[in-house]
């Protein structure tokens, strides 16, 4: 049994078209009425195939196809909304693969024993309403419903208000689940799959997070009349922070680190820098190597503040735990990739994603398909149709074991 | 022959009463109603001392004290605009000591051989009309008047209408001079002086000055997804710019070396930095040494560029050359220093000052004041009486030497 890899790719390009940027990306922000268009259009798809679709009190939809008994669901689950610009690939393609795999199951006559599930997120990015993720973490119980609703975008509009307003607010007896199992296809957002070759990941988990804020407080002086020797530079000392920082991510396997945030006052060409506040993105799978890391940072400002004069105040604002993901539906996913000969490869998620939620509701993973030069957030994002349909057949192989296998 | 200190000091308070912050300092813009106000006062002060008051067509003020012979005038110069918040002595203080020592030999009926002339030159700061040191400038045939004239502050105001408004235009005939050689006492605004105790400095001349502009472009990618080999990362690359550049300060006599401007995108807590745009400002006494810092710079950034695949261009767009002061100015001084026994020593102007274009009329040199704290352009600014006291005389007995001296 294969997916219809012309079916998913004209349904990729058909939805493509609700927010398309000139760019050949997409604008789809969460609850807009690009949004909106998107949902209508999937919930048609949806009852084409037959789903028994239903929305939740936080806009989740769910489609579900009944299983041979009465058992937890196994979710195929993603995401339709986007960033601005972003591409036509992040999220749309997990759900879409989702509903690929549903018909292709109705195609082969085939029955499972779990129900199937492909359910629409809302909100996965957090650019209109912060945070990320806000829905998957909505049903997990990471936040509740009032705080949900009371999210607001850029101009002050509400979630509650917004979701009513495109008529997607629905029942909390509709959110998905009971799961089996949960799955999540998603194109990888980074360049490691292309650099071997290897059209999918077996995505081993979704690494820890932590953000700090850093505050450096020297002197402005005169660039001309204060000597090196009596010089508190604000920037001098970041950039001694920037280096170390990046020494001890290439020092540590699997860690990246990123100063993103940098702010210099007074920014002016002849007068030294006397304030930097400065970002510092650390991720690593470990939360032990996490505080290692940031341990390291803060060594490094106290050797930094005493031979610079510069003070230095580092403050580790939030933190991600890491999310490693179930033994099983990771080796569900692995099995699929061999009994279709798709090479692959485990790697780390160093981006959230639903699945790090739905983890908390039942054993989840995810599949990774190869992105081309990394390239995602951005009109240029692209996966190869051949990457696509090999993602989607891992995703219903992977999705029939769960549903039968589970059962026994 | 001494000044009188009390008469000095009480007339810097009168005067920093124009303009006056809460903060203690003074706000005088040039051509501003302040700056007519202290004008005024100005004038009046040198009418009482007897001298013959002039205004040229730069608006800038010349009293003249008659000498004995037909010669050339021994020129005391500076200025009383201040910037936005400064301090009560720059530029103020180099005015108002050059009245002291007019006083002063009036006290004593002195008579020099060569005319002194007291003078106020418009506009040093730079900070309402740019660029600094406008109408020493404009004297020396640096700046034509149609440039002066056409110069526009912040509102699009003309320097010329505003020097009519406030009833400073004068006539080109006016300007200061001929010079034998010009002197301007001015407050250190560092904190070398301070630092070794020594109350006066005696200024070689003003270091050069080179600005460049340094632009960094490398790729704005999510700070998860991708691997630290797989980046090109401008902020970090710039590190290596901001550290190598003081190194090389640090390791060249005499250098200062600052990266003031520091602009980075999309400067976003989670995206690799795409971009940064800095600024370099290389001060030394020699050119030739400005040139090799200048390729130091060079060589690093393809060094960098080549080690992190960022895209670095340097860009140097403006030069100031260095000014080494007249030799016989200079050793007045410091044979004054000595008859005073003041203890000082030799040293470098790294700020620009209107002595820098005095240089292009006359022989000239500079006193430097010891500064608390090297603060200046601040309204902490501080000089003690005695230090001022101990500048003034200095001045006099500096211009004694070369009035009389530069005659035989």
């Amino acid at each position: 049994m294969r997916v219809n890899s012309q079916r998913l790719h004209d349904d990729l390009s058909r939805l493509a078209e609700i927010g398309a940027t000139p760019g050949g990306g997409v604008t789809r922000l969460a609850l807009s009425d690009e949004d909106k268009a998107a949902r209508d259009l999937l919930r048609s798809w949806l009852e084409d195939a037959g789903l028994a679709v239903r929305v939740d009190d936080l806009g989740n939809i769910t489609g579900r196809r009944a299983g041979s008994a009465e058992a937890p669901a196994v979710i195929l689950a993603s995401h339709l909304d986007s960033v601005r610009q972003g591409g036509r690939y992040d999220g749309a393609y997990g759900v879409l693969a989702a509903l690929e795999v549903v018909r292709t199951l109705n195609d082969h006559g085939a029955a499972t024993r779990h129900p199937i599930e492909v359910v629409d997120w809302t909100n996965e990015e957090g650019v209109r309403f912060e945070p990320a993720m806000l829905c998957s973490g909505g049903v997990a119980g990471r936040f509740d419903r009032d705080y949900v609703y009371s999210r607001t975008d850029r101009d002050g509009v509400r979630f509650e208000d917004e979701l009513r307003r495109i008529g997607y607010l629905g029942k909390e007896a509709n959110r998905p689940g009971p799961g089996a199992a949960s799955l999540e296809a998603h194109i990888e957002q980074g360049p490691v799959l292309e650099a071997e070759d290897l059209p999918i990941g077996v995505v081993l988990g979704i690494v820890g997070i932590t953000w700090l804020d850093v505050r450096l407080s020297g002197r402005a002086d005169h660039a001309g009349p204060t000597p090196m020797a009596h010089r508190r530079d604000a920037l001098a000392a970041a950039a001694r922070l920037i280096s170390g920082v990046e020494a001890m991510a290439r020092e540590t396997d699997e860690t990246v680190a990123t100063v993103g945030r940098f702010v210099v006052e007074p920014n002016s060409i002849n007068t030294i820098p006397g304030r930097v506040v400065m970002s510092v993105d650390f991720r690593h799978p470990s939360a032990s190597t996490l505080d290692a890391l940031v341990a390291g940072l803060t060594r490094l400002a106290v050797d930094v503040q005493r031979e610079s004069g510069v003070e230095i105040a580092v403050d580790r604002f939030w933190t991600s735990e890491p999310t490693p993901f179930d033994n099983g539906v990771q080796a569900a996913v692995q099995a699929a990739c061999d009994e279709l000969g798709v090479p692959s490869r485990r790697l780390w998620s160093r981006a959230g994603h639903d699945a790090k939620y739905a983890q908390d509701l039942c054993p989840a993973a995810m599949i990774f398909v190869r992105s081309r030069d990394g390239l995602s957030h951005n009109e240029a994002e692209y996966s190869a149709p051949d990457d696509l349909e090999a993602g989607a057949n891992v995703l219903l192989l992977a999705a029939l074991r769960l549903a039968d296998a589970r059962s026994r």
